[in-house]
């Protein structure tokens, strides 16, 4: 069973888009900061050979904002993340781990930095307002943290550019990768980023007013209709393929941003304050004991993972887990996240898998996916 | 559309019962803290009636704990409620809102004392973990705050005391009303409490090993043949029968404990310190601006409500909003919970409900579903 019906309540909260992401023909869903996430229209593959070659609109609303403003913002946005995050202009994006006082990451969010004193956390799937607000109550900072009403629009894809210098001007193809300008689109105020949960280049568009998603999601649907416009989502084909990582799935709490092979995204010598700082130079020093690696698994296309799967080494021992994977049509292979200890993570390590009593070889790849 | 289908991933957790579960027919499923929760089997109708006559079995793994444990526990957990822990014995529970400093409902969580110094919080769907973990480390509070692995299952129902004693022992017939002890079943520890998400009565499970979920299953579901011990879950008809209010669906942060009509769970003048002291203070001596109330709703049974349906006055303002409906078999009529404006609480005011732009007429109840 690959999808369990899934009640719809309160609770559950409604995206701006899900009308039109339902009238377009979503068929299947996960729940993502407690708000639907339309994430297959026809089928994967379908889409995703889509967004390879087109431009394609997706309901992300889920990603929701975590803002911070007041004096002590750039200082709770320093102590939560390693990133250095002195050095992100206004109108600047930057993506940046966040980490509890043991390392553990609590999301791995974009920052977007909307002015000196206010923030934007632009989050994956965990409660990080919870988190900040505790922080900051505990601190007895000077901010606000609040969930505003921000609901992004992702435009993806290699005609992106195009469609969206017709609809908001020729301007918008300025924009720089992990910069955002602010724009007026069907009469309300938005902000447009060059970013987005793809590999294939676009744009997420902030709407800040949930009761304009209707008329926002029509405008570029109609004028995208001149370059094949589709209706798509965060592609499990192309993130794998593209080395993007998904929190809750390849990495959780239980791992630091070494384990997640996040180090570039660190700055573990920045001047701020922040709160990991000893942990994460010791990991440093001793190296972390496992890392998050590419996997070609062999064989026919596998079934749905829903245990963990094992990854196992020479003798038979543990040395590992499988966390996402995927039937890649670019490699016509299986193509695999894991996290897997430091013996085993050199490109070209071969290694098992026990997909629920299914044994297959499988080998360490590189974030290129080589193997030497 | 009243389910949409639901795309398992590693990012949604199995429960310890899931697979129990789905083989004993559960066909429509909630995400509650990341976890699946089999809402409903055969039917919320059919589970209701027998679960005011038999025993059932739930998997509410779900409600996830936080465990707080180190010297600082007590005033840290006093801290983050309204409610006095201190009167809270080791071996007790207590159903406790918590609230942030400006009053507003982070959870509404049972919150069970281990030891002295160490404690579960019991949670309804909203990351705790996050939001406690936060507040300890601002305060540099000696605590460590996680996630345990721990589930309940419930053993609902009038027939669940004959049920317990087979299983564990007559010594259970004494466990008292948020009470708990500590057993051993199938050979692992459990702590069994006399609590659970209804109104008929029984006790929730305490499994430590989710290892051992299916033996722990079995072993209720054997023993309770003799019972004609049936699957369910938390029960919309009966649990709003019953006045229990969901988080999420009819509280969230926007609400403080009196607008939530929590006020007999709360002492605002308790000793110990707690964030939103003077904020309650000042609601408690003004009067809340809203309140939760029960309410009938004319006609026939409703349709699924997605969109929030506005409650209406005399002059057709709105002046509130229905949070959770169902149709009752008890009361043969629409039986809600909605929010409404402090000018028309009173059981017995006549409101009206658009529904979706089906308007009915309905009427303010009191919590014993009477109006004058």
């Amino acid at each position: 069973m690959s999808t369990l019906p899934m009640i719809l309540s309160r609770r559950l909260r409604p995206s701006p888009f899900e009308q039109r992401a339902i009238e377009h023909g979503a068929s299947q869903f996960t729940l993502y900061n407690k708000m639907i996430l339309p994430l297959i229209y026809e089928s994967v593959a379908k889409e995703y050979e889509h967004l390879c070659k087109h431009v394609q609109i997706w309901d992300v609303a889920c990603e929701r904002q975590v803002e911070i403003v007041g004096p002590d913002a750039l200082r709770l946005v320093e102590l939560i993340t390693p990133r250095d995050m002195s050095t992100c202009a206004v109108g600047q994006c930057k993506y940046a781990p966040l980490c509890d006082e043991n390392g553990g990451i609590i999301n791995d969010p974009i920052i977007i930095r909307l002015a000196e004193d206010r923030f934007w956390i632009s989050i994956a799937d965990s409660d990080v307002c919870l988190w900040v607000k505790g922080v900051a109550y505990g601190r007895g900072f000077d901010v606000r943290v609040f969930e505003p009403d921000v609901s992004p629009l992702a435009i993806q894809g290699p005609k992106a550019d195009d469609l969206m210098a017709d609809v908001v001007g020729e301007h918008t193809r300025d924009i720089r990768f992990f910069w955002f300008i602010d724009a007026t689109i069907v009469g309300t105020p938005v902000k447009i980023a060059r970013s987005g949960w793809s590999g294939k280049g676009g744009f997420e568009v902030y709407l800040q007013d949930s009761s304009k998603g209707n008329e926002l999601w029509d405008i570029f649907w109609e004028a995208g209709q001149k370059y094949n416009i589709g209706v798509g989502a965060p592609n499990l084909i192309e993130r794998i393929e593209a080395g993007l990582k998904s929190y809750g799935q390849d990495m959780t709490i239980e791992n630091n941003p070494f384990e997640a092979s996040l180090d570039r995204y660190i700055d573990i010598d920045k001047e701020a304050e922040y709160m990991c700082r000893d942990v994460l130079h010791d990991i440093a020093k001793s190296g972390p004991k496992k890392r998050l690696v590419n996997m070609i698994i062999e064989g026919r296309d596998l079934d749905l993972m829903r245990a963990d799967w094992p990854v196992l080494g020479d003798d038979g021992e543990q040395v590992g887990i499988v966390t996402s994977k995927t039937w890649s049509p670019r490699f016509e292979a299986n193509i695999a996240l894991a996290i897997v200890n430091v013996s085993h993570v050199s490109p070209g390590t071969p290694v098992m898998v026990d997909a629920d009593g299914d044994t297959r070889s499988a080998t360490i790849r590189d974030e290129k996916w080589n193997a030497p």
